[in-house]
């Protein structure tokens, strides 16, 4: 069953080895004065920063360098912000990946906004106006080229918010896979696990549909056949592009139009997570799944595994529901451990002491209790994932 | 793999019960003084007329009503465009099938241009503009609701064409199921063979990713068993929902984004009949498929049938690849038939002394002998499919 629901996504994908040749044009559309963002230097190290600087040769280019991973928005969202009134600047062009594209979506709201930009993106007040962002993709993994959103951190709050708003949909996504080459394979296989978890985070949910469940059934599959080779071989293009054009859609919507909401409840307990401990988001991700499916799987819930099961994975046969339930949960434990991501929290700089606090946090500060979740978690659920976790 | 390709579908889609009722809102974007569109009267029986009408009540409306199927040049697009010169129309309002959006957006150019309308639609002249375009879909089948394209017949000169230029996109697009439970079993199951025609067009080219696969597989299992629901209960929200959500996406290219292109050549057949015997586009269609599908069939194209025969109809175990093409062919024609399409040209009124007179005509004006096609079919090849088609 599609229920109801709106979708429209306005930007346009420029995709494949060589993409950027159509840069200038595009850039050309919204007018000279660039801000160009980027993150700590691995663009220049790949060359990708001087073939950038050389396609916009003929336009008037302010930098924006550093951008951090989990981007903040004290210094980089003011800064940025700062930069484009100073500079009149017509368009935004991120290179780099979903940091860098996210602290930029958040400048272009803060840049025709005369009050504190942070009023926009916790939502208290709604942006009216936006700079055109475009960018040149060189992660695989967050989705943000094609989505409406952008997460951001404050610090001083200790606060990570996702901010959604169809004013944030970026004007074109430059994705080329040969730029994902250099890729190391800890971020190659975070960048998959956050992919995965947005799919998981859309499939858990009801009501659901035949067609949608395969649409992420296939994206999954993808993700984690691809993956593998891309970690064996980083230069492979076909594992690259797939990686690379999976996780553009995985975040979209495009995936489970008319599906039930399940309220991204292991984005929330991630957020708290990296807000506390700046751990790398795809990493937290992967750790949280296998503990927040044992946590919610129950009589009701058992469908959506035995689907999971019986289809990506080939589980069947003899078993119960609840044993390939069970088996599933372990397929993506033993996942996620078999591309390098060490499944526990602790060794990430995690500490068990504020285990508490982040609940209340999440608690105060999302949706995750609320009736309308696929599963409502209360404070003593989330403690015990969190703790299961560690 | 996923090759190179750009993409971006700026409608937005409406779905789902009483998506209309944010009509007025969107329309209103576009000014006060609309041409409504519609076909043979199946709007008046449903109520659906009446409730646009009152929905419209605060705007200037204008009416083409009787856009026939296989919409024709002359008269159809010439009025509509006149009209909208006429009366200063500001946006067409497109309520029925693809038919009549299809029409629409024929008028949608016409109206914004001087010279032969024809022109245009025949690609000798580039459209410079068009007039926006709104659309209420009454049956799941072309896609025309998401997609670039249009076809128009011209009688004058027995010839039927596709137009695809970005600047056909419809602006919104409203899709309530319930608008689809009165249409009769023969529509039904033809929307439906149209709608798994455009995925096969898609799943027959080189090269191909196991992701764009899953996508297209998902999709036909959904129009597959959703048709059966429907023709038992045509009330069934659940099925038309998936129907007319997989129509919607069938014909738009996200399903195969970055996939080589097959060149669509059933289309091309069928455009070739349809323009001499105004017979029903899917029906035509589904009689094709089987036909084209063993005309083609040789050991570089099996692995396209065995992928759909393991992951679709469940074939294997023993068989060998040929031998799994041979049923996959065969089930297709079996599913055809089973929903009520008559398997044979002769019955619908094509006569079997126009077949060479159709291939020369295919073969002018198509490209489905070119080396790019993914199966070049020449002169013979389209006589042989043709006649096994009778």
């Amino acid at each position: 069953m599609i229920t109801g629901f709106t979708y429209c996504t306005p930007t346009k994908l420029y995709f494949g080895k060589g993409c950027v040749k159509d840069l200038p044009a595009v850039m050309g559309k919204y007018g000279k004065n660039v801000l160009l963002t980027y993150g700590g230097g691995s663009v220049k190290k790949t060359g990708l920063y001087d073939k950038v600087r050389e396609l916009l040769k003929d336009f008037n280019v302010i930098e924006l360098p550093g951008i951090e991973p989990n981007p903040k928005y004290d210094p980089s969202v003011v800064t940025g912000a700062k930069l484009c009134k100073e500079h009149g600047i017509d368009v935004i062009l991120a290179v780099g990946g979903g940091s860098v594209l996210d602290c930029s979506k958040a400048i272009s709201v803060c840049a025709k906004y005369d009050g504190e930009g942070w009023d926009l993106i916790s939502g208290k007040v709604k942006a009216k106006e936006a700079l055109p962002v475009v960018d040149i993709i060189t992660l695989a993994a967050t989705g943000s080229e094609y989505d409406s959103g952008c997460v951001i951190s404050c610090t001083a709050i200790n606060d990570k918010r996702g901010y959604v708003d169809d004013i944030l949909f970026p004007a074109a996504s430059f994705l080329d896979p040969e730029y994902t080459y250099s890729v190391n394979k800890w971020q190659t296989a975070c960048g998959t696990a956050d992919a995965m978890n947005h799919v998981l985070e859309q499939f858990f949910a009801s009501p659901c549909s035949e067609f949608n469940d395969g649409l992420m059934i296939s994206a999954l599959r993808s993700l984690m056949t691809n993956v593998k080779t891309a970690l064996e071989r980083p230069d492979d293009y076909a594992a690259r592009s797939e990686l690379m054009y999976v996780c553009t859609l995985a975040c979209n919507g495009i995936l489970s139009n008319g599906a039930g909401s399940s309220g991204w409840p292991m984005h929330s307990i991630e957020h708290a997570l990296s807000a506390y401990f700046d751990i790398t988001h795809g990493a937290g991700l992967a750790i949280i799944t296998p503990r927040w499916m044992k946590e919610i799987l129950c009589d009701r819930t058992a469908e959506r595994f035995v689907t999971l099961g019986r289809s990506l994975f080939g589980f069947g046969g003899g078993l119960t529901d609840r044993e390939i339930a069970e088996k599933v949960i372990d397929a993506f434990y033993g996942f996620f451990e078999s591309i390098g991501i060490p499944m526990h929290l602790e060794p990430l700089g995690v500490k068990a002491e504020k285990i508490e606090e982040m609940a209340d946090h999440i608690l105060a500060n999302d949706d995750t209790s609320r009736d309308w979740m696929y599963a409502p978690l209360d404070k003593a659920a989330l403690i015990r994932i969190l703790t299961a976790s560690m």
